[in-house]
């Protein structure tokens, strides 16, 4: 910072640093596995390198799934892969958790989710067995979930050139309200709400994986969030955006909105709903559970005045039982998450550094 | 063959293997190459575990996308994982082939292609200058094709979970006119067009994996076809079924037509288009060209009365100068191909058995 030069006033510093932040620098000649934790690696990578060749208005807003209009009718459409390992975990396995995820993205574009094609890289050696069971758990999550999966391909690779099998799905719904969700709609004022306890897929996994050595009763939470975001929809005009708090957790899904649509978010720490379990496996682990992996869980910004009915409709529904309000957004300091901590402070919730977590997604 | 039951009249019989021809058994207790190889024991995966869980009308046609109706619009949707090796190949790039591979399964249902979300699972180590090249490639391809990606994924995998880079594409399309492309459409009589010379794909990259030692000059065809398909459905309204030559190459796609249309198909050897280099190459290997890789050649059922006009309009595209009729559809015997060789026999060009190619895609 140069003293000497009057024309860095305060607010041209604070947006210039703004920027960086928006846009993390991508420094490292090769992928790591920080790449794909979904914190600032990852940003920094999509930015860098998807974004810069690829951008365009709607690919850059990095939704959960991107919102079209194909011959006057709206549309969602999303990808993801899912590398999952194990492939079987309590709670799911890598074929559920395809549909869910692919459903739930869909979900927070405020679609409803309709086709799905799926994509198998299969490992040479995988078990035919193992195989028919993941996908008679997608067909098993399409039925419920009120899907069709489609399309579909099978490439087999050699052994060891992947990890028995990988998933890459996606999927279209039809957006049938005359809503716009998404990060550019969220205002100061808006309430946050959460739809269930956090963490307990990310927990599950990481136990079934055999990396803590732990024995806890914990299941995934995977789930298609379809018909909660229906509800949702149904009885708080006022949602602005949704989202499916997967990689990276909560914090993430904050941070991202944050940046996004400039804003400050403050959340309460104390009303993060955590099972015992996880937070006593995540203590163990020193990681904060806000940045734990979930397969079922909704981020929704809501406008203030709808935000008790919101909170009240998730509640109905099986799956939001146990929602909760656990933050406000606020005019500043944009792109900042700030967490009033159960002891009485306060503290950045930052974008996650590095690869704290073991890859479970 | 039980020739004392009377009721097992030849019809029944024929009925009989014709079933099993269509349902091939899965014996294997694991993945082995050969369910990635395109041909029998592919069909026999697809069939056994894929159809039988997740089977419906519109997956069980097995096209190369299925195509949807959504809010009252006609839309294609594909998808398609690519695994590749080497990423880079003369003519081409995993990225580029990518959206080719995915515009080209739309082209084949009649519908424009739009939109395409793309996954990627990236291998710990993977150089980010060879995702940036490939990620270029994709963006030059996608103006080309008039697609945009308008959504992603980036999965990260530990070093020996991969292969470089695996790239799951999906797209969807909008279908414009009212026709209805498909295996069920195919009648006898109709004549079989070839976009150009097979199997340069194929070729191409096994020349690029080293595994031939041989020093040739070829290209992949790596290419968008849905303009050669528009100005053939302009052309030709008596169009068919498409279908886009890839994995397992052009005998795969006349089995699997033959099959599911249950009708006999007649092809003349002679008149199949191949480029000297690959006949060599192919000869050395001891392969059929038919059963190579191509990623922008269409196969085209066309009615007779409208193949010449087909056939013009094909020629008359820059990618398909090289368009050529190389056989015909035939009421009997169903649900086989029969190939009239340069030699003046007749022989049964079958499904792939085993694994007899070098993974490629």
């Amino acid at each position: 910072m140069d003293a000497g030069n009057r024309r860095d006033t305060v607010p041209d510093i604070l947006e210039r640093i703004e920027r960086a932040r928006r846009r993390p620098r991508l420094l490292e000649k090769a992928i790591t596995m920080a790449h794909g934790a979904g914190g600032k690696a990852t940003r920094a990578l999509v930015d860098r390198v998807f974004l810069e060749a690829l951008g365009n208005p709607v690919l850059d807003a990095l939704e959960d799934a991107a919102s079209l209009e194909v011959g006057g009718v709206r549309l969602a459409l999303t990808t993801d892969a899912f590398t999952v390992h194990p492939p079987f975990f309590p709670g799911g396995d890598i074929g559920c958790l395809a549909v869910h995820g692919t459903v739930n993205d869909l979900a927070s574009a405020g679609a409803r989710p309709l086709y799905i094609a799926a994509a198998f890289v299969l490992e040479e050696g995988f078990p035919i067995e193992d195989l028919r069971r993941i996908v008679a758990s997608m067909a098993s999550a399409a039925r419920e979930a009120g899907v069709q999966v489609v399309a579909g391909d099978t490439k087999v690779v050699q052994r060891g050139k992947g990890d028995g099998i990988y998933i890459a799905a996606a999927g279209i719904g039809i957006i049938e309200r005359p809503i716009h969700l998404g990060a550019d709609q969220v205002r100061p004022g808006d309430r946050i709400l959460v739809s269930g306890p956090v963490g307990d897929h990310g927990v599950a996994v990481m136990v079934a994986r055999g990396d803590l050595d732990l024995e806890i009763d914990l299941q995934s939470d995977t789930a298609p969030l379809w018909s909660l975001v229906e509800r949702l929809l149904d009885a708080a005009p006022g949602v602005h955006c949704l989202r499916d708090a997967t990689r990276g957790g909560v914090a993430t899904v904050l941070n991202e909105i944050a940046l996004a649509a400039q804003v400050g978010i403050r959340v309460w720490e104390a009303r993060v709903p955590v099972r015992p379990e996880v937070r006593g496996a995540c203590e163990i682990l020193g990681i904060d559970p806000l940045y734990v992996a979930n397969e079922g869980k909704l981020v929704a910004f809501v406008a203030p005045e709808d935000a008790p009915a919101a909170l009240a409709a998730m509640r109905e529904h099986p799956l939001g039982r146990e929602a909760a309000e656990i933050g406000v957004v606020e005019a500043e300091p944009a792109g900042t998450v700030l967490l009033e901590t159960e002891i009485g402070g306060v503290r950045v919730l930052d974008m996650l550094a590095g690869d704290p977590l073991p890859r479970i997604c």
